[in-house]
This record gives structure tokens, sequence and C-alpha cells, in this order.
């Protein structure tokens, strides 16, 4: 039996095969073979969000896609609804979370569903990052931002 | 608006309704309202595993499903393949992975794609348990058991 460390040793398994892989966790909420991407590409409905994509866009086949969010201080994601599910299990530091008439607090190893179509958004006050799994059905419908009115004091 | 601390102290939110939930990580990996159950009915193929489902047993809607497992020290679960797919992320401890002819060492953090027919079993030698998120689809095959022989040596 071979023994190797990392599945992904294997080019092949960055440029989109459906095979097994793994992306090591290098410390610091960093994994081998994941970059950091923008949250949303338009602005104003967020702030200091980041998103790494650890299955889902490289040829894996299951109706899921398992992403990993980080939230700097101050910062939150967009307050909005959409018909798919949620997902969160918490990763790093602690933060807030509004899910309907609700608001959260969440710190490692919470686990949240959000049912569809319910208002929700994350958001960090600490120092350090708010960092979270979030889960998702492959085939998913666009989020509906919602305008902030009465709802900016929830945040 | 009203602050809540957990969704599920709503009943019905553990009564099978597809409404958003709330499973606060009570420390040392046990949740609210989430209840460890065995791995698997029949016995022979695994040892010292425990189950928890988060998403997919009460009424969610999701097309996957979201299980925390933990292996004891010793222990392993079954060495099997089939043809849905994993995506395990660790939690707690440090274990091992065979995944195909490879063998891996995994610890906090790190994340695994296991593609769909690929023989897969994880253990653990360490004193603490090992635990892991494991996603999966809702509908998806049962798991076929490798008979030992050959393979025994890779535990």
């Amino acid at each position: 039996m071979k023994l190797v460390e990392d599945l992904t040793n294997d080019p092949a398994g960055l440029s989109g095969a459906n095979i097994s892989k793994f992306f090591q966790h290098l410390g610091n909420f960093d994994w081998n073979h994941i970059k950091a991407t923008r949250y949303k590409d338009e602005e104003g409905s967020w702030k200091g969000v980041s998103r790494r994509v650890f299955t889902g866009e490289t040829g894996e086949s299951p109706q899921f896609h398992v992403r990993y969010f980080e939230i700097d201080k101050d910062g939150y994601s967009t307050l909005e609804h959409h018909q798919h599910e949620h997902v969160v299990v918490v990763m790093r530091g602690q933060g807030h979370a509004i899910v309907g008439e609700r608001r959260l607090e969440l710190k490692f190893g919470d686990v949240l569903y959000v049912a569809p179509n319910e208002i929700h958004q994350f958001s960090n006050g600490k120092e350090e990052p708010f960092g979270f799994l979030c889960i998702v059905n492959a085939d998913r419908d666009r989020p509906v931002p919602v305008e902030l009115g009465a709802e900016s004091s929830c945040r």
C-alpha cells in the first residue's frame, strides 16, 4: 500500500476530475490548494467576507457544495433570503446570526440550519475572524437581498 | 426584534417541521437536542463509532444530510465503498483515512472528498476521540462492505 499525505499531489485532482481530494488544513484556517475569493462581486450589502469552496467547483458530483466563509472584525454578510437552505457549522471565532426574527450568538461547534426563505445575516463583532462552513444544494436559487431600513438596527 | 439563544426552544423544531434550527455546541462535542446513536446496526465490521445527525432526519428539505461521527481510541469504521460521495471535515482529535490505495493522516480542519465507488475507512489510534463531519447526498445508495483479507493490514 502506497502512503501519501495529499491525494491532490496528483495535479489531475485540481483540474476538474471527479477523484478523491484532500485539502490539508495548514493552520490559521488556510488550506492546501484552496484560495480565498470575494464573497460577492457586488459591493454595498456586505463587508469583510471571504469565501473558500472545497467541493462543488472542481468536478465533484455530490448534490451539495461545501464552502468556508470568514468574516473579519466588524464585517457582515448580506441580509438576504432564498429558497435554498443553509447548514452552518462554526469553525473559528464567534459571531452573530440573524435568522428571521431571532438573533443568535455563535461559537465553535454550533450548528445552524436556515430553513427555506428565512431572512438571515451573519456578522462578527470580535477581533478574531469568524469562520464557518456553509453547506448548500448544488442546484440553488440566487439570494434576494433585503433592503436595509427597519432591519438595519438588527445588525 | 426578539432575542433568543436557541431556535429550538420552539418544540416544533424538534418534531419534524422544516423550520430553522439551532444546535448549540455544549462543549466536549456534545450538542443541544442531538443524541449520539450507533454507527450501524450490524456488528463485526466496525468498532467504537458513534453517529449524530444534525440535518436530514427531522423534516429538513436539503438534498444533503449533515452528520458528525466520532471514533473512540482503537476504533474504526467499516472498510466499504458506495456510489455516493463523502465530504469529511475533521472537528476533533486525529485519525487516519484509507481512501483507495492511499492512507492519510487527518487532523483538525482537514477536508477530504471521497469520490464515488472509492474504498474508504476511518480509524483512530490516539487516546482522544477522532471526530468529523460527514456530508452525504440525502438520496444515496447503501454501502458495500469490503471483505477483510489483504486489506486488513492497512488498518
